[in-house]
Parts: C-alpha cells; structure tokens; sequence
C-alpha cells in the first residue's frame, strides 16, 4: 500500500486525481499494491469534490505524515515548488513532477538530494506532456551515443504555425484564436517567446549530457517573427516552419539553441501537427528514433505522471540513479554553430541583388514567390552563424539591396 | 564486471560486437561496470577477426560457464534458439534475444523461467528494430489501459509500399528492387504476406493484455494483392496504402490482424515511410503516442540488444517482473471485428452498378480514377465483417455488376 499527496488541485492534480480514479484497478496492478491519495493541498477548498475531505492548506500536514510515501507536486513555478520538494526529498519521500521550470532549475540538486535519501525524484510529465521520453532516454538508450535531439516541444507554437501553414492566417490571428480556444495565455510569452520550449530542451540536453545544462546558456528565439510570407517560402523549398529546441553534441562540444526553422518534408518532424509534440533522437548506432504524441493537456501529462507515481512505488528505497549532475556544461557560443539559412532579400535592383547574392554567398537558386513584389529568397550554404552574419551585413551593403527582410535556419 | 556470449555472428550478432566495441565506455558507464564479450558460438571460424578467439562451436562451454552472465541469442529460428535459451535462464543466466519467431512461440514460458530462476529474460529487439518499443510498454505505459496497438511492423514491405505509391511501380517490380537491395529475401513470404507482422503484434498484443496472444489464432492477409491502382484509389480518399498490424482491446474483448489498409494522412502512421517502422499505442488517459524508428538493420537492431544486456546487467538477480503469462488470451472472431472496407467495383452497366452500391451499401460517394475504365470504388459504412462480406455477396449478384476487385480495409 502507498500514500500519496498531491501538491496542487489545478489541471494537472485534477487530472491526476481523474486518471487514478478511473485505472485504479490497472495502476494497483502496475505498481503491485495499491496507491491512494490521502492529500491535495491547494489554497481553495472545494466543497462537494470528491476530493474535498483530503484538502489541505498546509504543506506541514503532509511533510510531517510519515504515511506519505509519495509527493506529487503539479503547481508549477519555481516557488514554493522547489522548497516544498526538497523537504520532502529529505523526508524521505519520493516526488513526482510535471514542473519544468523546477526541473530546468534545480533538476540536478534534486537528483542528489533523491540520492542521498534513497528515493526517487522523478519527472517525465515535465518534457513533452503524454510522451515518454525522459524514462526512455535514462533507460532504453543505454548504448547509443546521442548526437542530437531535436524536439517539437511546445504545443501552443506548434498549434499556431500549423495554422498558419494550412489555412494561411497570419501570426496576430492565430494567436488570438489560440487564446480563444485556451491554448495560449492572455500575456503568450512563455510559449510565443520560445521559453518554454527553452526549459524543455535544456532537461534532454542535460540528460543526454549527464551534467547540467543552464536554460539561460541556451539561445532562444520565439516565432513572433514568423509570418505567412517566411511559410510560403518554407513550402516552395518543400518545408514547413516548426519551432524546434534543438541540442548538438559533437566532439565533445554541446551546443543547444530554440528557434524556428524550415523542416524538410522527409524529416519526421515535419509531419507533427496542431498541439502535438515530438522529440527526435539521433544515436550513433541507432539511427534516429522520435517520439510523438501530446505534448500537454489534463489527461496525457496526468497520465505520465501517474506513471512515475508506479515507478516510485515499485522501486521504494531504491535510487533509480538517473544520471544528471551540478556539474555546469559548458555550451559552444551559438555563433560557432554551422548552419544553413533561409534568407529573404528586399532589392532596389533586381539583377544587382541576384548578382550580389551569387558573389557573397555562392548561391544560385532564387527562390521567388508570386505576389512577394521586391523580395526573392535564397539558401545558404551550410556555415558557422557568425560567417553567415558577416556575409549578410556584406549583403545589406551592397547596391542594389534594400535589406534583409527575414532569415530562417534550415533543418534537414 | 559482467562477462557475455553472444548465440550466433550473423548480422545482429556482429553488430552487438560492433556496438559493444564502438561505445564501450559509455556502455560501461550505464552498466555501472565493464561489460565483455568472452564467447560467440557460430558454427563458422572466423578467421583474422577480431572475435576469432571468441568463437565457440559447442554452446556447452557457455552453458557450463558460470562466469557468464548474460546469453545473447541472436541466431533467428525457434530451433535450438528455444532449447539454448531454456537452458540458459534455468542455468541462471539472462538472455536478451532479437528474435521474434522465438518470442512470440515460447514468450510467456521463458519468462516464467528467467522469475524462477531470478533473472531476465529481455526482448526490446524482436519489435521495431531500434525502437524503445517493449520497454516503455512495460515501464512508461504504466497508467493507461491501451485501448489499441497499431504498427508498421515490417520495414520490407513499407519500403515497397512507398515506392509503389510514390513512384507508381508495380508489386512485381518493388519486389524485384527490394530483393536486389537486400530488403527482401529471396522467398519474401515472411515479409509479403505478413507473417513477420503477425508474430511481432502477436508480442505487442500479449503485452497489452498480459496474456499470450498465439500467433497462429491472428488473422493475416499479405500486400501481394495490392496494385498501383488502389494506391491511387488511396491517394484519391487523401490517404496511403500500409501493412498494419493492429489489436484491439475493447469491453473486454480483445481482436488482433495483419492486413493492409488505407491510412488517412491525419494518422501520424501515413507519415512513415521506407524501412521506418512504428507503432502507435492509444492509451484511454494518454491518448496516442507513436514510437518511430528504423525498424531493422544491424546497427539499430544490435543497438537495441545491448541496451538490454545494460538492462540485465543492471538488473543482476532482480527479475523486472515482465507481466505476460502463459494463459492463452482467446480472440474476438475476425468476422465480429467492425471496419469499413474501400471497395473496387467492376461493372457492366454503370447507372445500375451505382444504383445497387447505393441500395445495398447506402453509399453515395462514387470514386473514379481517370483511366481505370469499367470500374469505380466506394467506402463502406463502419460495420461488422461478416456483414460487409454478404453485402458484398449480395452486390456480387446484381445486375450490372462484373465483379469486385479487390476490397481494403479503411484505418482512420
């Protein structure tokens, strides 16, 4: 038998709560005892819930409860998640967590800290929603050296983009319609500005790395100065535009960037659509593999952390040992970073600005769009950022070129 | 220290070799110590490779070894693998196999030996190649009950299947390229009629309900009936031809088949192609998620291996607990099994041929492809195979109508 508390009466906790309800049988199964929830603390009571006798507004009441066996904390943010979680670490109790901003700041700690109390902190809700993707990394890819992951790693963008892809709609609507349907915040920041996806794929990158990866060392750049003309070009090159987190490890070196950039069509990311997430991962012997499925909502991230709750569980005072230290990675300053760009140019004189972008960048394909009057676009070749950015100022010096109206990475 | 031997130096068996020598410290470090390879039993010498002083030809000395720790059978076949691994766990040494023929014949069995003998008997090879597949069935699927499994199982016939769709080929063609590159064998039967597919979605089905699910009781139809001509009927409905294996777990009842069917390009399966594989779970709390991998290949295969001697190296003495038994899991009659067919219909007269579809089928979308002459096709209702199958008898009866020519199932 396990006691379980639950930090947390929102979307999450809520769903939590509903999936242990309705698979009770099969979770007791899994975790080969039963599991019930005695806790959820939360500020609000909430008179004629199910749940209403196990409220409390104290977190002493659970800390001090030596029954509680595991803590699940789903209230998001940094404070007082990251206190109450340590405290129950050093109780002894196991925690489970969908909380990425806790995890992306002070995921290694807690790992230590689980280590030295011989349980467990665990977190696969807190990456990609549904999509196990944090267990199989620790556990399934065991032989592979990891080479790169690259991640659709937030719905809400990837809704957004895909709207503005099929149905053409520009970027201020489709927020709007994303904020109508509850997708996107009223203040969109976190998602919009690439933040969240931020915080996602500075935990793969720290797990694939095994020391920690700082979310602030990682250049982020959201979709905000995507439109409807930059998809346009992406489906003439036979691309779409994805928000991509996106980890490099090579030689020794770890980079790790968010920004958008112009997926191919036989990439598998290309093809994950609405508010669906995917995580690639390319091994040195494996290939690449990818993981697919919904990357948010109530059920799906109630659903994996419920499914940590099962692990905690079966492994009661045994350290999963999840490898992830303090130790700081060093990241490659982003300019070092070889990429190739999509870039559009806005021209006083055509043929001057073809001539000027064959001569600078040794490029021959134009790429025009019908009704895009005074601009055509063109692919770099593949070069460090800080090349590429010499080159273009080269560019936007040169007669003939108004100035560079967008540019966007390529993703192979 | 954990000492191994590896049951065959076929293609799988070499690329463990390769694999393990490729990332043997990175290996070492998820193992948590050094993993070697003291014998490899092929009926071959090898002379001048590395392994040359490795080989055995008498599976005795592995046997009789109490050093080694874990078995690695990657020879392919029921015959010796099974008694060669039934002897092993009994000996008290894990085995991790590649080999599906083995897995789904004696799964449940051997697994009830690796418990008794307190070792693991591991698998994550035999399904999807390189892809986490069996793991996170067993290990992250741990808070849903799995209302359907569907996969692309077998990359032979995916690599076929898109070439016919992209390139217009015919079957006999396809075949011939894909035997020339070594996708398919020389007598494709394994491949082409699905017997492959079957015995890998007979192991996911046994997962799912942790019972054993008998391949032989499956349901199983082959891709050698499809033409270029229901690939652009599939084309025409927006969707693409694949094999799918798919089982169903509803209201208690459980159904299971291997057939090709009309995939939907909303279904994230549509979107993989050539030797890809991957294999959709519907979970009643996480909704879809999809694993996406190379489903075959030395490297990806062997990759998938050596993550589970890492697994059972870590794991010494402590059997995971694998839940599949060897109560047989009865089927639902294929013939109860709802779908909804695309059918082809071959007519005489073709104002009373659309008449009777309509009269028979209550279907009034009529699908025509330029240049497919005297016929057309139309999508069934949902409803019961053994129902759809005396409509079309009915049909098959009318005036006007010449013939069906050929029926596919429709996968949303």
């Amino acid at each position: 038998m396990a006691v379980i508390a639950v930090l947390g009466y929102g979307t999450v906790g809520s769903g939590v709560v509903e999936v242990m309800n309705t698979n009770r049988e099969l979770i007791q199964s899994k975790a080969e005892q039963p599991v019930d929830i005695k806790y959820v603390l939360d500020l609000r009571d909430f008179p004629g819930d199910p749940i209403q006798n196990m409220i409390t507004h104290n977190y002493d009441d659970i800390l001090n409860d030596p029954e509680v066996e595991v803590v699940v904390e789903v209230m998001g943010g940094v404070d007082p998640a990251y206190s109450f979680v340590k405290s129950a670490l050093q109780s002894g109790k196991s925690v489970c967590t969908s909380n990425k901003e806790l995890v992306a700041a002070h995921g290694a700690e807690l790992m230590r800290i689980a280590k030295e109390n011989n349980v467990n902190f665990l977190f696969e809700a807190s990456v990609g929603g549904g999509i196990p993707i944090i267990r199989p990394i620790n556990r399934s890819i065991t032989s592979d050296r990891i080479e790169a992951v690259t991640g659709i790693l937030n719905g809400t963008t990837n809704y957004m983009l895909t709207k503005m892809d099929t149905e053409g709609l520009d970027y201020e609507d489709v927020l709007k319609d994303a904020q109508a349907k509850g997708y996107a915040e009223r203040n969109p920041a976190a998602d919009v500005e690439g933040y969240d996806a931020c915080r996602k794929i500075a935990i793969l990158a720290s797990l694939a790395t095994e020391k920690t990866v700082s979310y602030e060392d990682i250049y982020t750049e959201g979709i905000t100065n995507i439109s409807t003309t930059d998809m346009l070009y992406a489906q003439k090159l036979g691309g779409i535009i994805k928000l991509l987190g996106k980890a490099g490890f090579e030689d020794g070196r770890v980079w790790a960037r968010v920004a958008p950039a112009v997926v191919s069509s036989d990439n598998p990311l290309s093809m994950v659509s609405d508010v669906f997430n995917a995580i690639l991962l390319k091994g040195n012997m494996l290939g690449d593999v990818m993981f697919y499925g919904r990357g948010a909502g109530k059920l799906p991230t109630a659903s994996a952390v419920v499914s940590d709750i099962v692990d905690a569980v079966r492994h009661r005072n045994i350290n999963l040992g999840i490898k992830w230290s303090e130790e700081k990675q060093e990241l490659m300053d982003i300019d070092d970073v070889k990429v190739s760009k999509l870039v559009r140019v806005e021209y006083a004189q055509k043929d001057s600005a073809i001539a000027a972008v064959g001569n600078i960048f040794a490029a021959k394909d134009i790429i025009e769009l019908e009704g895009a009057e005074d601009e055509f676009a063109f692919v770099t070749k593949k070069a460090s950022e800080s090349e590429i950015n010499s080159r273009l100022e080269e560019l936007l010096n040169t007669d003939g070129i108004n100035g560079i109206l967008n540019t966007i990475r390529m993703e192979g």
